[in-house]
Parts: structure tokens; sequence; C-alpha cells
């Protein structure tokens, strides 16, 4: 393996691939960065055994080959090439690579190779093409409600379901869900529907993000889904079970439909929060015309504020999660936001007020006072 | 205790005087902030009995009094106000103080006044007034040297000297010593000398670049020292003991004497430092007219970086702590650096070249190869 390339486009790359090297397997060569020099081409790969990447180096290859390097050091290095060309070739009978750039050398220990797994194939499945940008804004809309707990793997995914002009993406972690369906200005060429890791999206909208590719393209398969946007091709594997059926968790009616301006109720949301430590709840008594979000930990204090709202009808206080409130406001990004409420333990609905098809549901905390 | 204030000059004074709060003293007090009314002034206090803060608060006081409450609840209380303005009331019945700002009412609970120190008084000692910046510089240039061992109290400090026109200080931590001395435009009006906690003069040095005050004086008294620059008050207990007698480990002369480019010296010695993991030396290798740095990791690789420099004699290897060498070269902000140099074996010399009073001795490691 030996190629040439440019400084700026190894950090570049390495910084994308970087990011999916394993930081905690037991196998050494997931933590690196596979350099692959094959047909004159260059590309760069990682992957932690769940998601995977392939970026493209554009770069002159000089002799083929493949190694893995560390990637957390390899990206160290890339950032201080002092020249704004680099060299790099492997070194078989010493077992690393020189790194050569200007007047700086580095011989960089290559990994087991052996261990570093081949790259998942495309196969034969379908291929549908998605807007890139609304694919990438659908999954920053849903992807805080997924969860982080590895015990329920089924909610570290995002529900994807696209077909006609229709994108949706569901996320929950059982205290909240978010959904959000997108209409797209044409009909896709066909339709899938995959559990994917929540995490893996995140990866793909920020390379779509850097990418000026107007399309990404998604090729459902048994049991992985392989993206493909700006050169970068990104494999994942999918959750397997059953996603909750979250229809069933939207209630069919609300007592109360409130508009409310989002700004405002977010700021008195984030101040109150600094009092609602220790798990304790936020506290919102919706009472004529008027909503005081409270919270109070015991030896630490207290706080309230009021604003006006709509609210008409007999008053009643619902407990919240300060932090899945904020992140239901905060999703909302219309000036006004509907808050749809039934009764302190019922769930209530955020919904952005400009018909968006953004919605939030949060699980109400039961109050003990 | 009763006041009002601006929610800005809060924000500031609390931000101030949280950093000097204790953040980990078993008495619960030390992590607060004091908040003084008297004589319709009012001020802040705080201290981790090491430290001591006062600084003032511009309020309206309505009624005098002095309460503790929680630094870091109260800072970021402060940080999120609704209203420029803000009024602050202790309720002695509730054990509370009562903040309101706008439509936000907080009510923080107290901490226990009667275990937060008084604060050092001024004593009769004779006060020096020295020029804020010049103080500042002179700080800056030689903390990175103190230690941060508590188990060798004397290092952590740095050996303050003034008098005439002259303000020197020292700081060590054993592997590398940096001196500056800084010739003042008018003699000072009184002298002194003290080990001062560098996280004193750390602190202070913040203080000093926030204030517009173009002085600020220092009184030294039997074990402590007060500082007062742009109506803060900073109080520090001195370090006891001998601080090391610096001249005897300075060399009386030195085999070679390099003038080199700081800046590309530095990039050459950052560069080469990546490779230099697990506590291995960085390596640097004079020979006709060149310099060598190198490094290498066992199990992870090497690197090495020549470039020219105006060497001559037999050619040597010596090892230096890449972090301690980095830092003594990031403090020559000269654009050309003096390296002195003796043997292998022998510390180095690291000195701007343009004569302004600094100099950083690095202690070399012992190279096996």
């Amino acid at each position: 393996m030996k190629l040439q390339t440019s400084s700026a486009d190894l950090l570049a790359q390495v910084g994308a691939a970087a990011r999916v090297a394993s930081t905690r397997s037991a196998v050494q060569a997931l933590s690196g960065v596979q350099v692959v020099a094959a047909d004159g081409q260059a590309e760069l790969r990682a992957t932690d055994m769940e998601v995977g990447l392939r970026v493209p180096l554009p770069a002159t290859v000089e002799r083929d080959g493949s190694v893995v390097l560390p990637a957390r050091l390899l990206l160290d290095v890339a950032r201080v090439l002092p020249a704004s060309d680099v060299s790099l070739e492997l070194r078989p009978s010493e077992g690393d690579v020189e790194i050569v750039s200007g007047s700086a050398r580095y011989h960089v220990r290559t990994l087991r190779g052996e261990d570093f797994p081949p790259f998942p194939e495309a196969g034969d499945g379908s291929v549908v093409r998605v807007p890139a940008d609304a694919f990438v804004a659908t999954v920053r809309k849903v992807e805080r409600s997924a969860s982080k707990d590895e015990t329920r793997p089924i909610l570290t995914g995002i529900l994807v379901s696209a077909s006609g002009s229709d994108l949706k993406m569901v996320a929950t972690d059982s205290y909240r869900l978010s959904v959000k369906e997108t209409k797209l200005e044409s009909p896709l060429d066909g339709e899938f529907e995959a559990n994917v890791p929540a995490r893996a999206l995140g990866e793909l909208a920020r390379l779509a993000e850097g990418a000026d590719d107007a399309e990404l393209t998604v090729a459902r398969q048994e049991n992985q889904v392989i993206f493909s946007v700006g050169g970068a091709v990104l494999a994942s594997r999918l959750i397997d079970g059953q996603f909750p059926n979250y229809n069933q968790l939207l209630p069919d009616g609300y007592e109360h439909d409130l508009i409310v301006d989002s700004e405002e109720v977010r700021a008195v949301v984030r101040r109150m929060s600094l009092m609602a430590q220790k798990n304790a709840p936020l506290r919102l008594r919706f009472s004529e015309g008027e909503l005081t979000v409270s919270a109070q930990t015991p030896d630490v204090g207290e706080a309230s504020e009021s604003l006006p709202v709509p609210f008409a009808g007999e008053a009643f206080e619902i407990g919240f999660n300060p932090e899945f409130l904020r992140d239901g406001l905060e999703s909302v990004d219309s000036e006004q936001a509907k808050l749809r409420l039934i009764s302190p333990l019922r769930p209530g609905l955020i919904e952005a007020a400009d018909d968006s098809g953004f919605l939030y549901l949060i699980m109400p905390i039961r109050l003990n006072v």
C-alpha cells in the first residue's frame, strides 16, 4: 500500500472514519481505520461491528494494498502535518506505515488487518433515493427521544418508514415519543421500513450535512441497511424485534388545546428546571388564563414563575421530567406550540402549531402533593 | 439582608466568587458565596480556607445582613435571570433567600453562616503598589512551572519578590524552573518577598485582567498576603518553608548557545510529541548545523523531523519531557529563542533571545540508547 494525498483530505476523511471506529472493543483492530488502496482508488473504512463507514480518500495510488492504523493516533497525526501533501506507505518488514509530510516522518505500527471485518456488500436489494435535506431534518427532529439504554435495544433505534411522498421517523425511550412526518416534493421510487440504530442515523446526518449531495440512497436488506451520500457509504445492522405500536400510545382526544409562545415557555421551563434537582419533577399548574411552572428540591430550594396562557376550565397540576419537557419544546422549532393535555395522569402532547407533522408525547410524573 | 442589583452585575461578581469557593470541603458553607450587606454597600465573599476573595456588588441595600448561598446554584440562577434587575431578600423564618427577577421567583436555602470564616483583616502592614499589567504578565510567564503536587507544598507556590524597580517571580516543580525578572518603569514604594500559592496568583491575574485598574496593591503580612485590584480583595495564606535556592540550580556556563526560530522548533516539538506516549522522552539530537527531534513509543511507532540550527561541535543527543519542553518554548513569546546546553545529563536553558529577563531551565531525561 502506497499513496499520496492532501493533508486536508486525509484529516477530513480520517475525522469522519474515526467517529465510527470502536472506542471500547476488545478487538484492537476495531479501534482502527482501514486504509484501502485498489484499482487506483483509495478509501478509509471503520466499523464497531454495528455501524460501518466507507469514505473515499482522493489520492494517487502507487501501490495497492490495505492496512489498519489506530484511528485516534492517525487523526492526531493528520491534524499536525506540516505540509499540504502527505504520503502513506506500508513497510511490511517493519510492520508499520511510513507517513511523510514535509520534513516530518512518522512510522505508525499497524493493527492486525486479519481482525478487521469485510465491509458489508450492498447486495441485490432495491435502492431508494431520498432527498438528503429532508432525511437529515427528520432525523434531527426525533433522535433525542431514542433510548440510550442498551438493555432495551429496540428503543435505541429510530423507526424509519418511507413510501410514496411520505417519510416518517419515530423514536421513543418509553418516557417520551417523537413522531415526524415529512412530505416529500415528489414520490419516492420505492419504499422501505427499518428500525435503525439512532447512532447510525446521527452519523449519517452528520455526513450528509457535510456533503453537498442533494440525494442519499437507502438499500434496505434482510438485517442491515446501507446508506450512501456524498461518496460515503454507511452500513448499519438493523434492530431486531417489534418496534412499539406507537399509535396505541397516542390518546384519542384531549381535554385542553393551548396555543403558547414556544420560546417563552421554553425560557420559563429552563429557568425553573434549576430547582428540579435529584429527579424532582417540574410542576405545571394550569388555571384560568395562567400557567405556573414550579419546582422544588428538598434542602436546596424552590422556584416558580407564571405566564399567561389561554387555559379555561378546572385548574389542575401535572408533573414532567424537566429535561424531557425541554427536549420537546426545543424540538418544536415553530414560534408557537400547541400543548394538548387531558389530566394529571395522562400523557401530554406538544406539537408545532404550524401543522408541520411533528408531535412529541411525554409521560407525566405522578405528583405526591 | 435585602438588596436590589442588576442581573449582569450579580452574574459577573458571583462568577468571580464561585471560582474561589471550595468544591470539596467537608464544611458545606465553604462551597458557598457569602452575600454581605452593610452600611449601604454590598459585597460577595468566598474562601476555601487557603484563598479568600471579596468582590463588591453594586447594589441598593434595603436591609443590612449577611447570608451564605450555594455558589454553584447561585451562579446558575444568575445566568438565567429573565429581567435586568434582581432582588435578594433573606427570609429568616423560612431559612432561605428569595430571589426575584421579572416573573421568576426563587427560594434558595441558605448554608450555615456560622461556619463561614471571617475575612482576613488587612492589618497594619505596609502596602506596596505595583503596576497591574506588569504583575499579571510576570505571573503568566512562570505559573506553568509551579507544581500541582500537594505533597510538596513549597513547590506549589510562586516566589514573588519586589524591590526598587525589580519585580521577580520564580516557580519550579523540580523538573523545570521558570524565572521572570520584570523591570518596572518607576521604583516601588516598598518591597516584599513571599511564596504565594500559584492558584491564588492565577485568580488574581484573572481578576486584574478583567478590571481596568492600572495598579494593584500588595500587603504582605506574617503568614498571609492581601492583594487588591479593581475593587476586589484577594487574600491568600503564604506557603511556609524555604523556597529552593534556584540560583544554585542554574549552571555557571554552557557549552552551546543556539539561536533558533521559536515557532519553528515549537511546531516540530508539537508534531513529534505525538509519538512520545507512555512517558517516553522526546529526543533532541544536535549535529553539525542540524537538530533532529524524534520520539518512539513501543508498539505504537516513532517519528522524527530535522531542522537547520546553528550547531557546531561534537554531536550529542539529549532527552526531555515533551510537555515540559513545549511549556518552555511556549513561554518564550519572542520570535527567536536561545537554547543553552552543556551535555546530555545536564539541564538545558531556554531564554527569549531578546533579553527580556525570562529563563526556563529544564532537567534532561537519561536516554537508554
